[in-house]
């Protein structure tokens, strides 16, 4: 017997018929002798529809209010799912962020959880009933409801997992794991039986957008073991947990993220100073910089690009035009065509030659490197968006992570590929 | 300045549009020196759709889970009308009914208020904000969520108007006051400047579906006056108080109600206690008779025919299946295209003749009375229902009703007015 937390998305619980086969799911895992707590987001596209709604009466909504709107949408689907398993035979009870005993700083829209008081879903357990609990709420220390931003619910189910100390976190939605890379940009990816968290947070922050970050990473911190899985199917997903000891491949997987832009400042003079001037006041303007590339000087002067997220482009160019004039530069460039691809894979740690490996491939097929980065784990090169696709396939085979069939699903044209990763997934 | 609470229904906050008129109405209020109190119903058809998502998951969910889906669609309301103030620069902040302070007994879904705690819209009155209240909705003495039933926000307006002792309650909706009787059925119909409660309620019961009898009974028994006017313009409504002291017609109103049904017991032996024993059946059932007649006994034997609402019929039905076979009737018809019209006056008390009137008009336009019930400031005659809109409109001339203009907005057909009628309207 073992106590599962459950989490289904937004997807998994768009409509009556959904909400009802979320709740067969949970009755067969209770039928089968597990005891189960639910987390659910909202139906479908409910937040996006509160949104929509506060942005047309209050062009700038205040947090607090925003945050009581946006936390309706799970109150109707916590419901809706309690009512499906009662009318299945199995004792439910929905609980509210509040109800659940989930504690948040007072950051609304992006709050951050800091407790979970347990009593109410362990009574709800104690006493034979499934406890269903509102995702991506709580309440701050002055009982006002909060909301933890985009994705929220992953985190609150960690949470909740963390709280009542669960053997297992299912997260539920409409991929069935994590995979070596996007299946549609190459077909023969092959879908990981476990990746360690580390591995998973790189993945996620290079644009494998199969978990939140901030649920892999309170996953790491507590020990919750993650099953990343389809909520439409019953096949074992991915396992997020520590390394095993098992022998591992030098690279788990390749990501690509083609949401973030290259801003190139040019001609601005190579002296002491200047380019502290320009990142303290991009930093000081939001604007979360990736890769700084700085090229040789020339003539006593250089080019110095950036990669950011396309939405901090606007904070970025406020930023430098509060500083453009003081250093004396040219003037900016924006390249919204580049991609990063990212090899990941704890591997890397031990194997030496996975850089010269990976850049070698990229030179045999004339793939041009513009800017890199890396971590312990994991080697990120910025190229030309248009090339990514290729990119992903050729170090894909490079790195042994071929399987031995052709995804079945990938029957998407080049153009529909590459109008995917143009939205950043 | 007055303390003036207001609520503003579904068909006025059905979109981001309409919720900013009300903001707009709201602020004129502010503007003109009066504090003001919003209540709000849940947008557009929201509780019809909620309880539709309801019924797709569990065809009999449980009141109480029901109770908190079903408030979810004030609390979008009210955040999204605060939200519409805050951005017209009106300080404003939203309640639930919990927050409200409203407490109710524990009946789900068709809670009565029993007590308002005022404290936090007082509060919120002194910081100079408009409070917007969530109609609709309250807890019960166990911190549960429960809803008042359908068109509960009226209460909730009135109770809080009491709670605070605002006054004047504003019932804000698509209709712009009381009318003499329905002006889409009788185009010479006048709206009134004020009925007393009694009227209202009398009114109300009969089937003319301005303002919900509960709140109407609630304003009478705490003396709150009412103001029914139109939510989409300025024009003064129709006050509902105690009877003003000034001479008064005879008749205010004529209503006609067309969602009864008649149902008729034949050949009932005449013995004592057989009555009893059918119409305790159908009491202990829960079906509400309104009429009952009992034609004379011939060979011993009698039809017993009584009227109930058409949604009471499958109980009617199966309280009657119990005892047929023991009385030893012979069965049972139904007819449905009956009509109830009703005339309504507290000067009825005071002035005789009124019934004899009443019948001489309905025989010399050879309308057929099926049945008859009084009180002593209403005279309802049952009528066939394709005779209704012919009977309200001979009335309304013979007891001096009629306006001098015809109502503008009335180019219905015969046949859209009779569907109208027969929609219980």
């Amino acid at each position: 017997m073992s106590l599962i937390v459950a989490k289904f998305g937004g997807t998994s619980v768009a409509s009556p018929e959904r909400i009802k086969n979320v709740a067969k799911r949970l009755a067969a895992m209770r039928d089968a002798g597990d005891q189960v707590v639910a987390v659910v987001s909202a139906m479908g596209k409910t937040t996006d529809e509160l949104m929509g709604l506060a942005a047309a009466v209050n062009a700038n909504p205040p947090a607090r209010e925003l945050d009581r709107l946006l936390s309706t949408g799970e109150q109707v689907s916590m419901t809706l799912l309690a009512l499906a398993l009662e009318a299945m035979g199995y004792p439910a009870i929905s609980f509210t962020g509040r109800q659940a005993g989930i504690e948040t700083n007072g950051t609304h829209n992006k709050a951050k959880i800091v407790k979970v008081h347990n009593e109410r879903i362990l009574k709800a357990l104690d006493e034979g009933r499934i406890p269903v609990v509102a995702g991506f709420q709580g309440i701050d220390a002055n009982g006002d409801i909060t909301t933890l931003g985009r994705g929220g619910s992953d985190t609150t189910a960690v949470a909740v997992a963390w709280g009542i100390g669960a053997d297992v976190c299912e997260i539920n939605s409409d991929v069935d794991g994590v995979y070596t890379t996007d299946p549609r940009v190459c077909p023969r990816a092959r879908k990981l039986d476990a990746v360690s968290y580390d591995e998973m947070l790189e993945l996620s922050s290079v644009g494998s957008g199969v978990l939140q970050s901030r649920a892999v990473e309170f996953a790491k911190k507590w020990g919750v073991v993650i099953h990343s899985r389809s909520a439409f199917s019953d096949k074992e997903g991915t396992y997020v947990k520590e390394e095993s000891p098992v022998e591992q491949a030098v690279i788990t997987g390749i990501a690509h993220d083609t949401s973030e832009m290259k801003v190139t400042i040019r001609h601005v003079p190579d002296t002491t100073g200047v380019a502290a001037k320009v990142f303290s006041a991009l930093a000081g303007n939001m604007v979360n910089m990736d890769m700084i590339i700085q090229n040789t000087s020339l003539d006593g002067a250089t080019d110095i690009s950036f990669t950011c997220p396309a939405s901090d482009l606007p904070r970025a160019k406020e930023a430098l035009a509060g500083v453009m004039d003081e250093i004396g530069a040219a003037g900016i460039d924006v390249d919204e065509d580049v991609a990063k691809v990212s090899l990941v894979g704890t591997g890397m740690k031990s194997t030496p030659g996975v850089s010269a490996k990976a850049f070698r491939t990229m030179g045999e097929n004339n793939i041009n490197i513009l800017a890199i980065s890396t971590s312990p784990i994991r080697l990120s090169m910025v190229i030309e968006a248009h090339e990514a696709q290729r990119a992903v396939q050729v170090l894909h085979t490079a790195f042994d992570l071929d399987a031995d069939s052709v995804f079945e699903e990938t029957q998407l044209s080049a153009e529909e590929i590459a109008d995917k990763m143009k939205k950043g997934r």
